[in-house]
């Protein structure tokens, strides 16, 4: 059926992009030697671009519930699609993080010795989900998600809204990339970014049930439940940021219309080091 | 209104672009484990890249006053449109900062104790606004802003000119990311690369106002002039460059056009190798 | 003939290609001062990518045994095919190895002083072939070797499918670069990622040849033959993986035609924010 | 006239171009805090990407003396055209070298105090020219220069040639550069990848005068005639291997014309994972 399709896409092409955990689990355990913190970036941001390749046909690439969620709110989506979405990137989370805990399972027995720990020099429950910094207060934390996730849904949509100055559809999901890498670059140190509830609760539920207990949800001041409900605003927040410059470029627009020979001229001009035509 | 529409597009699109300090921050206060040199080059770079996807369309992407002021001063844009972009540019870069001190309060609290400093081992004034490495003198500082900001604009323009080797209207966005991050990688060294009055000026104000004092006015021997007097000779520089480009073009093609069999065959060959046809 | 032409072609791209190894020669020898494993990873990202460059318009840029006898296996290409293609890829490839050890002939006496040994702190041989992590077990070996493999292939068929979300046919190269570049941020710190029998063998016997001795094969519990054989799993599981997403979308374009109505509103709001069209 | 007009962009581009340098600059006076040796290899990369922008249009984008020498040879190119564009490229490269002097003049008496050498701890000639590592021995920095400016020449044609898998016009320029960081990434310990007489000999002789003295030619055992002779042999070596290669693919055509219907299924067949059509 058609949901059983969707979810299986949207499963698919978030496993692939969840598999760029794998860079966390490079540098946490290899230390210098096998990447840094920009490498994570590019691991995710490209990760994304694959995602998008593999998933973006026929469920258009929806990997973020955050996304989803915004999309049924603003009248885009039938909610009653919402959990199909969601099931399926809940779905390919969790298996992307038994893929990993499966590829490093020497790698990881070789570092700890098989003692998983979320805190402490040897932990490695960062690989998997994410965890605030020791200074990072609920509020501050709150913040932090609701900001970065706006800013990913207000570029996505600059990005492939062609009545604006987009990317060519072949070189978006490229750019999508990048995008994330730049939010990882820019608004990663607070909390590792997750921006998206399908990227940070399946695998600590596995942690919890893989060996490293209760204390993934326990951690970070009970952390677990922001980056599942802060995302959700932060999206809506980015939609509706969008939906005001939309207003306000249509409002442009008619004005353009009505006085015409005037403002041509006054737009030509103001764009005329423009990148966009 | 036209004014207040411009303004309004100016001012998101500078927001997103200016929130790429925060690659900053993360360096200065998380040390190499979040970023070193070459990922806030990176991040400065996509932030312009995802500046222009946003704010392209309507406004074409003014978000550096000395660009706007060039446009101005060559007569491709009225002088009326100069304070409307600025002002725009102006509080999209005040609200940035405002916007990063909320994302980065806690962290800094954290780092520095509530203590805000200009200078000295804990000086954090430098994630906000640009200050000289302490050798540079006045005016090695001001040859520094000139150069950089003729390159920014010189390229620019050979990037969006279809009439020379542009790149395409929906990769160019991205080249010109790339080409800001070229001038960091080259070109950062010496303060920072500001070239851009409204990346600068505002966010320094903004410190004075929340906490680090006169001084950010009275460091670097009163540098705060300079990011914002010498890009306006930059820009120029740069668009008085390509334009002599363009006229030697010119000639060539007319000179071109009386030689027409001779000379095409002379065209064809120069550019055997050459990526553009 | 058609056989020795796909067989130089192959060898050519391969060759350029298997030059990218250069960069772990300056990251082994010349330490950080030469590059880091980031550099290493876009490195032979971007060879990748060259190699398609290249190679792409005759022979179909095959690079890969593991692929190459993955479309035999699905019946894409003859089997009589495969033995040309292989034999191109592993001569192209040591030849890569020749030309390297030849460039960096100098270096390897500074370095080593003509001594070359494969395990120990001056090591070199895996400037040449790949060798696993002290701590990796034959299964876990293996296991690495089909999950990056079928990562990739799953990939490269999405990037290249034109009734999914591909690249464009210009910019599929960098994008291929690109994902070599992440399979070796994400899932390079085990083995790294060999993925391809042509990658590793030739240079391994050149090795043993060239004065590292037979050690190169015994190394690592024998891991030789696990990048020979296990990447031919690999590549198989990724096909598969990819002709059941095509055959999910088939069947997903089957009921939309039947339902088309009601379904082709469900399809588009579901791509509202997709990058697709 | 023509040859002026040739003259000058020639000159802007490599200007532009060799500002890049500037990456070299910051990276040897201010160690790790303002880049690596990978932010050097992205610098030239997009350096040369800018300088195909601004001069592809009219003279295209000669910046390289032992390409223009080799387009000669092979007869693309009027011989009485090599010293129009030489001595453009020249002077270009020239006039970079007395910019980054003069940016970075504050930086470099701070550095060294004034006291300018070509070796030892506080050495700056090689933020100019290139010096090859203390083991290179005279015939491997030969190899070392004719096989880099092989594989920059072939896969500059690859990139370019539209009957093989070209980029597009218009992300050409950014593949070219990415070209540049690869063979930095990969070949550039050995001497810093010169791979073009301009590149080095012009801000080697501006060395000399500038105050380093003539140890700038003595040095690495008068290494300096090699990056003006080697890349020539290499510029020659990469063309006429393409040319081989152009050769298999027409004999290629040729035959498949010959027997369409066999061999075009063999041709598509054997294309069926390729990244052109």
């Amino acid at each position: 059926s058609f949901n059983l399709i969707s979810r299986f896409k949207a499963c698919i092409s978030c496993l692939i992009f969840k598999l760029t955990w794998c860079s966390v689990a490079q540098v946490v355990m290899g230390g210098d030697s096998y990447g840094n913190y920009l490498s994570i970036n590019l691991g995710f941001g490209l990760g994304v671009t694959m995602g998008i390749h593999i998933g973006g046909g026929v469920s258009g690439a929806h990997m973020n519930t955050s996304v989803t969620f915004a999309m049924c709110l603003i009248g885009n989506l039938f909610w009653k699609k919402l959990p199909v979405y969601a099931l399926g990137q809940l779905l390919g989370s969790f298996l992307a993080a038994v893929t990993i805990f499966w590829l490093y399972y020497d790698a990881l027995q070789d570092y700890c010795g098989g003692n998983f720990t979320v805190t402490g020099p040897k932990a490695t429950a960062g690989i998997f989900a994410t965890y605030p910094a020791p200074y990072l207060s609920v509020a501050g934390g709150f913040i932090d998600q609701v900001v970065g996730t706006a800013v990913l849904l207000l570029c996505i949509q600059a990005i492939n809204d062609q009545k604006n100055c987009s990317a060519l559809s072949g070189t978006s999901p490229l750019v999508t990339g990048l995008l994330v890498a730049l939010i990882g670059i820019s608004l990663g140190s607070n909390s590792g970014y997750p921006i998206n509830p399908a990227r940070d609760l399946p695998p600590r539920i596995f942690t919890a049930m893989a060996g490293w207990g209760t204390t993934v949800f326990s951690a970070g001041n009970n952390w677990w439940w922001i980056p599942v409900v802060a995302p959700m605003f932060g999206s809506v927040t980015g939609v509706l940021i969008y939906k005001v410059i939309l207003f306000f470029s249509d409002e442009f627009n008619k004005y353009a219309n009505k006085h015409k020979n005037k403002l041509q001229a006054l737009k030509k001009e103001s764009r005329s080091l423009s990148t966009c035509n």
